[in-house]
């Protein structure tokens, strides 16, 4: 194909969406971010909006965009490209494939902000050449991308993944979704901001609590009750699916070795009589999302080899 | 092919082998049980000997020997008939599919007793016509396989589904693994009976201690805790997996609705805002691990397809 055929990617957030064109080289032609609006139909609204001025400032650059995707959370099924629900983006059974299909005036895929995050490590990030791995994004909550010989799981309902509500501490503190001891209760964004608060703390954000570690007392207690709710967490995900590599990313992964040198620890003490996973930093960080829309849209036109090309001519897709 | 051809079957455990002679019609014409000896050498030699018997027997009845298969516990790599490690029969790196293909005079599959119960309940069994499963084996330990569309989940090192170690209750009573808080240490017959004697009861197994529900105050209490752990276990796999269906296998499914009843309402408890998978007993008992390894034996050789048949007709392999 042309190396001037480019596509349509957006990863949409619960506060703002990011979008680009990406040739089919691989490079990132061009980026733009804007808030998430608040309401399901103003969602869909600005989402269309997106995709529309991505074209155009794609076609003025003199690309022919063949494709888009749009990655989000939520319960997604890829194959039909309807959303079944997203509680931070008010979506409830939204065809948004067709939907953006039509505002775009190219097919557009649809997937799982998560999934496509590990695919584009698996392709052209930390999880390289790895075939059984987990994808690990910690940011306000905590959700997976699970790969096992290759492919990423999908469940019975598009819903797998979810290792932010598996229940680490039995009958512990109460998680925003209800249930009780929830891994991101202790290890999120908003679990370590609001139980830092709750023993006394000034309100601060994760990344303020975890640069005071070693000088702040109450953020050196909630960050060790973090680390070992993840390790409990890694611990049962090594002895369901038995990963070669876990990648950590999300905002919370920025903190870098403070969070692997004690999560390595942690794990390898949960864990006694079988190695632990190797622990790495997602390569891609935020742009894992959009990379793997990207990813995405390609190959929703057959053209997946392109991809294949990136990794070998080591593109770095931006 | 001729309905004469047959498949030598063998689940082998730590203490019995359970060896069949099945036919391409799916009917297990033969049926020979043997103790498993202690020691890794003998336990081959063992194995042998059943394989040799089983195909006399087989070849007296008028039938022709196509394959064999040897389903066991441990790290088993089905591609290349090796098991790593298997505690249990004192095996480390064992060639077993060369070792029994030289013994049978025929091809020898090799594959993990799980799994192969697993397939059985998948295509023969309770798990009929679901893609997204996962079978529980509830005997002296715990184990699972899982399934993600229709296909069992392998891992890195041969070795997922380890459900009895996954961590339910953080820093809890110490497993014979050595870690802490595991399933098994709660909900599995050698738990329960440790677990009943360590509060002050007589030695019973656990069928004894599921028999006095009801009537022994500390029956009810361990068992009360047993259900709870494997609610708590069945939660975090539902919200890792997203299965459609759990299936119970191993001795302690034949507690029947002791077990289904109190689950149930347990799972639905730890799950606040998901629906919990459908959880169903198994239909095969004991033999589904036998019945899967002759599925292995035929698809070894190329002929699944004579499964399917067994499907289409409903033919129950015994």
């Amino acid at each position: 194909m042309s190396v001037t055929s480019a596509v349509l990617a957006v990863d949409l957030g619960g506060t703002s969406m990011k979008g680009a064109v990406v040739d089919a080289a691989g490079r990132t032609v061009h980026e733009e971010a804007r808030p998430t609006p608040v309401g399901g139909d103003l969602v869909i609204e600005a989402v269309g909006d997106l995709l529309v001025a991505l074209r155009e400032r794609g076609e003025s650059l003199g690309l022919r965009i063949v494709a888009g995707s749009v990655v989000s959370p939520g319960t997604i099924d890829d194959s039909t490209g309807v959303i079944g629900y997203a509680s931070n983006l008010d979506w409830r059974d939204v065809p948004l494939g067709s939907l953006m299909a039509e505002r775009a005036g190219v097919p557009v895929a649809i997937g799982h902000d998560v999934r496509a995050a590990g695919l584009a490590e698996q392709l052209l990030g930390a999880a390289g050449g790895v075939d059984d791995f987990v994808h690990v994004a910690i940011g306000t909550g905590v959700a997976a991308a699970l790969f096992d010989s290759g492919t990423v799981l999908r469940g019975a309902t598009s819903s797998p993944g979810e290792l932010g509500h598996i229940p680490v501490i039995a009958d512990g503190e109460t998680c925003t979704c209800g249930q009780r001891g929830c891994l991101e209760v202790y290890m999120s964004g908003a679990g370590l901001a609001r139980r830092y608060q709750a023993r006394g703390g000034e309100p601060r954000d994760a990344e303020q609590i975890v640069a005071r570690l070693g000088s702040d007392p109450i953020a050196d207690a909630v960050w060790a009750e973090a680390v070992h709710a993840l390790a409990l967490g890694l611990a049962t995900v090594t002895q369901l699916l038995d990963p070669a590599l876990v990648v950590l990313g999300g905002g919370l992964s920025r903190a870098g070795n403070t969070l692997l040198d004690p999560l390595r620890i942690a794990l390898d003490a949960q864990l006694t009589w079988r190695p632990a996973p190797r622990i790495a930093l997602s390569t891609l960080g935020s742009d894992a999302g959009r990379i793997g829309a990207s990813v995405l849209a390609f190959r929703s036109i057959g053209l997946g080899d392109v991809v294949t090309r990136w990794h070998r001519e080591g593109v770095l897709a931006s």
